[in-house]
């Protein structure tokens, strides 16, 4: 009997099945086989180049693999734990179909390198369809925002009201947010994108292998320069996931201001059914499901940072088995930012905006008093004076429950004689807005100005 | 055609299918059946004591249930996504089954109650369960002290050559660091232990239940008696996992030093074959594949420490949706003790041990300098200053390239009049270990009598 | 010149600058004093019982500590960063004082386990000193839940208005939390609370040492059973820092819920404004510092609970140097605990509830939809069909703009033919809150039972 | 009496003094003042040409600013708590010397916008200066490498020998991660130096200011195109210390290896004394406690990472009080950076290499048995089938306690006849180095090749 094992030539017993089962990745890492290929087509073709492999060899070796992926996109692949992993279940099959051809592909190369070239070859593929997701998600705010370029809304800081703001300019700032995520991953994708195949299994190999034209063909801009580094090192999947964890965070932000703006207290929004679960008890609820689940889903992909970062701390070069375990926290993390910047696009557009909600809370917290303090700033007080008359005009209009626009002018002048009757045009979100009128403030042609900023992007 | 959802009356549009998949938590939750069925069944027993079910509706759950379990055992229970959970997808079989009885199971709880008793179930569970393992690897590791109650191998500190100690000794260390875990466990599940049920959305409910009854049929010690606190909160589960994480870090440190021992420059072990595996391009290798995943694995399970805790922060009373993210990393938790303490007692068994190779190294390092500090004291010389004379001996031995017990009683004198030729004695490992005896230490007759202890508990 | 190290005797070149600065812990050791010199005291009394140290050093060890000991509390102990860490600061300035009595005070023990005697004797007692605030913080909660054990408010699930609860019952939830919070500081506890002195270096110890006398003096349960354990873990460490998270996130989600209620849009309190802070710039805003920054804090705990995991990650035994990055995180866990606690009990006092805005609140989103369900019920309706009836109901009233309560009896009679006159009962938040009559429910005469439970003890 | 704070107008009741111990951020946040000075001269200049501020109003600013700074460098500048943060401490003490001209210089700015400005412009000097550093620490690298470009030693995976690797090969791996950690950094700082300054509280301002003006006399890139975004996100501080992880998880990799090649058993290399400590029981100790305590330090920078996510996972918009948290752990960051890389490149420049230890390990773990799969190869075997045959030599060789390299010809030609006379020359470590010569390779030339690249930089 044979044993299925690329390295049991030296060994007196068999691996017991607990730990076949406890030190099998194929469970998890069957979804590289795809790029396993890839990366075995363009080993083969460098390989038959530099004279290793025959012109019978690699046409043995394409055809066998692409009935090979074909089987495996079908469902027909049947992967074997015994095989531990995806490569080896690959290259077995490979030398079942096509013979001594499969087993010289192996040729120049070991798993350290293959694994660390298939994770690279998938990693870059995510990288790109999660960019194109978060454009499509900045697509939706920026669509929601154009209709709300001029609706008033409370700015908040520590969820009291502080100055209005128009509900364009508050969505604007997650366009800004997830534009950095964006050149984070761009940029997390260059050092992703060299190739560490050729360093086999530490120390690089003895036969005549041209790593650039390997790499050419995979698409890599260069290669890993040093063989140890190229295989022990997982930094670049730790960066994806640090560049994850605050894509993620930025959605838990945006997400728990819908559940808020959803609350009835606040009712400044409403989300669209299909969106929404109900309750098996209390009839009457609606809940924000999504916002939530997004919200909680921060803590994962943070969580899996964590994972990584002690999963690498204090290893010794080169590859140990440790970094077998990178695999199902990075897998997972991508999953979950596709199918969370997908989710978040379509249930933008499923926002119904309630703007006179949105009015009602900014007439309640006295929103335009730094309004109030400027005026009088501009007609002579030095700001921190100014800071303390309005202050105490504020305490008066609380204590009589009502707004300070809505102070007789004699009462304002009891408080500063440098109020005249144009005090109120100032007073009003409005008038309060438009002032706030140069690069990054709220006022509506500046909302539309980095509107049209981004459109032209 | 009648909606599946549980909560689907004021909904005016039908929830999307991507929303579906992303919400839906029954492709992980189905492994709470058991549980949940137990629940089911208690709750059904305690509102037929309190006459809101009547026999006819007892005897028909409880038949339908065991119906469904058996389904479920035997693999013919379809799980459906557009019934959620495990929770609506069992109550829909059942009301299949049995019609009107089943629809009056959900009387007086809500899934919010319902889910936190079924987290519960199953954490008590699995905390028995991996109580029980700790102390299987335990007992594995007291057999291999056992026999290397005399064993002398080099206490490192710093990695550097500290004291001679046992190999029993040091076995010894993990086996009190194990016991600590143990504790924990049995400490958080007093906290798991308590009912939550009853407390249904989050407010109670209007019909006259007993849920000191409910609580002593499935086993609590007690119920939860707030009910905001018993649907919202998750600290136990956060306990859990951080007392896993010291289970898993205390595994991580034995898994480094079998790591190290196994490293041909050192030797002291080696691991028996079947826990290993080789390499596919390098035929010598034998790599200790199981206690490097281990090590690796920590990392893992500190990982969804953090996204639980990170889950929970800052979350408003009572339920939010960001609470269904509990489960999968309080399932991958559990499972990686199952299956790390499982194999970590089996492996143990496997070690076989290299007397010669750690008395070599006991030699290499001079090790029993302290011994000579000591002997120093005992002839009068504050410790102090008898600390100093060693210091020089040592770098005398060294730069001679020998150990202190091959200096000539003239160099010894040299550095100390006290010395006398009864030194020689103190300077051996075994002299050494036979001198610290008393309760932790490390002499051969402590190490059997703490192995006693263990054996007697 | 004499170099200050304790250990420089082999060493053929001093520490250059930027080590000693780096090595040093007396930087944030120094807080160990009291707790160092206990433990110093304590070791003296037994080495003088085991005839290792004469009347006259015991004598002459107790009169120096006492010096220094208030040379400490007076300030006027100089700390020198040469001298490494607090326990030679303390040694050599009692061996300056009363001669070789001090250098022989170092007999039979190490720094390794003097440090680890050290950290305990404190933990222990910030455990003591936590506990008894997050009793404090216990009792504020209790007197403000007592005032308002009929206030009506809306329970919340997803931040929707679910069902009608009372404020004193939402407190009531909070001192749930903290009580198992005090558990768990109580468990772990126990694990501090053993004496690891005698351990020595790593290996225990040449002299006739009594552990359980040093611990009987000391206070300790019982002695570390394992000398390389006792010197080389810090899990007790990571269970505090596990621990004061959950306190963190617990009080955490109190914040959140502080800070929304004091939002003008909901309006529930507001808290005094000696715990308020304003703005620079906007004149009218009062913001809830403190809760904010408590939610900020317990991203600080969390963050140290996995600098110390990762910290102890796969160190091999025994003592590494790596060991004395437990402390900084360690005392500023304590600390923020300490304050945080402290600062809450007395905030709690300072909070106005508003009970008509929260009454309003209930009126605004069919906080009752259950009761109707529930009601249904009772008249025979299975479960589920009478919450598909109340939803149309719902949905009804909801594009009406009214409360269920305010729909004519011919409406809700035309959802179901089992409605009568008496449903209008049932239906206002009071005949809501009082039918929910259960341990853990929230009538009020539950919820003045739980506080009378919670004085007792 | 005048009241200190910068808003206190509206306040009834003085801020309790433990709310201000908590809430003040001046204890820690005074080391911005350079650059909160930088940032109020930029904006004072842009006040002054929009016609905000006079000439004399200018001056007068400058003047004071340049006497604070003076005070602040020579340690005169007596910080106070009350006044809460470093802004305010000299904003305070600007207009206690200058008079309205100090109160005018908050004109169009906040608290809010100055703070992020501050954080930004200080970690924009710190990121310059870790770049730096981190160069230093590659030189000193890449100096020992080329000492040792032929050093054979034990290439290792999983600590098992694997294959012969220079010395001077394995430190280049070390200059990959450390020249990726600089891209990191430098990316970084893009996101960085952009400025928030003109965002006010959140809105923007109602004066005239010309933001791209302020950021030119700053020498920011360009200006952040929202102001809520602006004000509220900490992002770039949270990549920072992402970043700043991996620099440690590197460094604790490599201190992971001096610490283990400094222990007897290996014996690779030595640290000098003055990088060393002893210890205070046994005289024979010299411990790496450099390396380790940057492993363990490594912990405590991905604690803060971990804090920093746990702080902005879910604030809602704009600024909340939280953010105060950001500073702690990010100054700590940057100092555990700086002192870390600044020791690391001294203390390589302390390292002893030996050597014949590393050629003596060499020679034990069949290093070299993959080069003769390769040798078989070459001679026609299908890689798979060569990889069996070795196997089964190696199991043959450890038998017998020899090297391959020791076995008889004849013995070797048992296992293959394809085996000749030349078979030896191949399984030299020279040999085996040698043959691996291509880009990444170990062959002592292109180890040569790669310094040469990285002086050329």
């Amino acid at each position: 009997m044979q044993d299925t094992h690329a390295w049991s030539g030296r060994f007196s017993e068999p691996v017991s099945e607990l730990v076949k089962k406890y030190t099998a990745s194929v469970g998890f890492d069957y979804r590289l086989a795809p790029f396993d290929i890839d990366g075995s087509l363009a080993h083969a073709a460098m390989l038959h180049r530099a004279g290793v492999l025959s012109d019978d060899d690699l046409s043995a070796i394409r055809r066998g693999m692409a009935e090979i992926l074909d089987d495996i996109r079908a469902g027909r692949f049947e992967w074997r734990l015994d095989l531990e992993d995806v490569h080896m279940n690959i290259e077995r099959r490979l030398t079942d179909k096509i013979g001594d051809a499969g087993k010289r592909l192996h040729t120049g190369r070991s798993r350290n390198d293959q694994v660390a070239t298939d994770i690279r070859l998938w990693l870059r593929d995510q990288i790109d369809l999660i960019g194109g997701l978060v454009g499509e998600l900045q697509t939706a705010l920026l669509d929601l925002a154009e209709q709300h370029a001029e609706t008033a809304m409370p700015g908040f800081t520590h969820l009291q009201v502080a100055q209005p703001v128009t509900f364009g300019h508050h969505l604007l700032a997650y366009v800004e947010m997830l534009a950095r995520d964006a050149e984070r991953l761009a940029d997390c994708r260059k050092r992703v994108n060299r190739l560490p195949l050729g360093a086999a299994a530490l120390a690089g190999t003895t036969y005549p292998i041209d790593r650039h034209y390997t790499a050419e063909l995979l698409g890599f801009d260069d290669v890993c320069q040093n063989s140890l580094d190229a295989v022990s090192d997982r930094d670049f999947a730790i960066e994806f996931c640090a560049a994850a964890s605050l894509v993620m965070t930025h959605l838990s932000r945006l997400s728990e201001e819908l559940v808020l703006w959803m609350s009835p207290s606040v009712g400044f929004i409403d989300i669209a059914d299909r969106f929404c679960t109900g309750s098996s008890i209390m009839p009457q609820k609606k809940n924000p499901d999504v916002p939530e689940l997004v919200r909680g889903k921060s803590g994962r992909v943070s969580g899996h940072l964590v994972g990584l970062l002690m999963l690498m701390k204090s290893q010794p070069l080169a590859y140990n088995k440790d970094n077998q375990e990178d695999k199902e926290p990075l897998f997972d993390t991508a999953d979950t930012l596709v199918d969370t910047l997908r989710i978040y696009a379509d249930m933008m557009r499923g926002i119904t905006v309630k703007p006179a909600a949105m009015r009602r809370a900014v007439l309640q917290g006295f929103a335009t008093a730094t309004d109030l303090a400027d005026y009088l700033v501009k007609k002579g007080l030095p700001f921190r004076d100014s800071h303390e008359v309005v202050a105490r005009a504020v305490r008066h209009a609380e204590q009589r429950g009502v707004d300070l626009a809505d102070l007789p002018l004699a009462d304002l002048q009891s408080f500063s004689p440098l109020v005249a009757e144009d005090i109120y045009a100032v007073l009003t979100p409005e008038g309060s807005l438009a002032q706030r009128d140069h690069v990054g403030g709220t006022a509506p042609n500046q909302v539309r100005a980095q509107i049209a900023r981004w459109r032209s992007r």
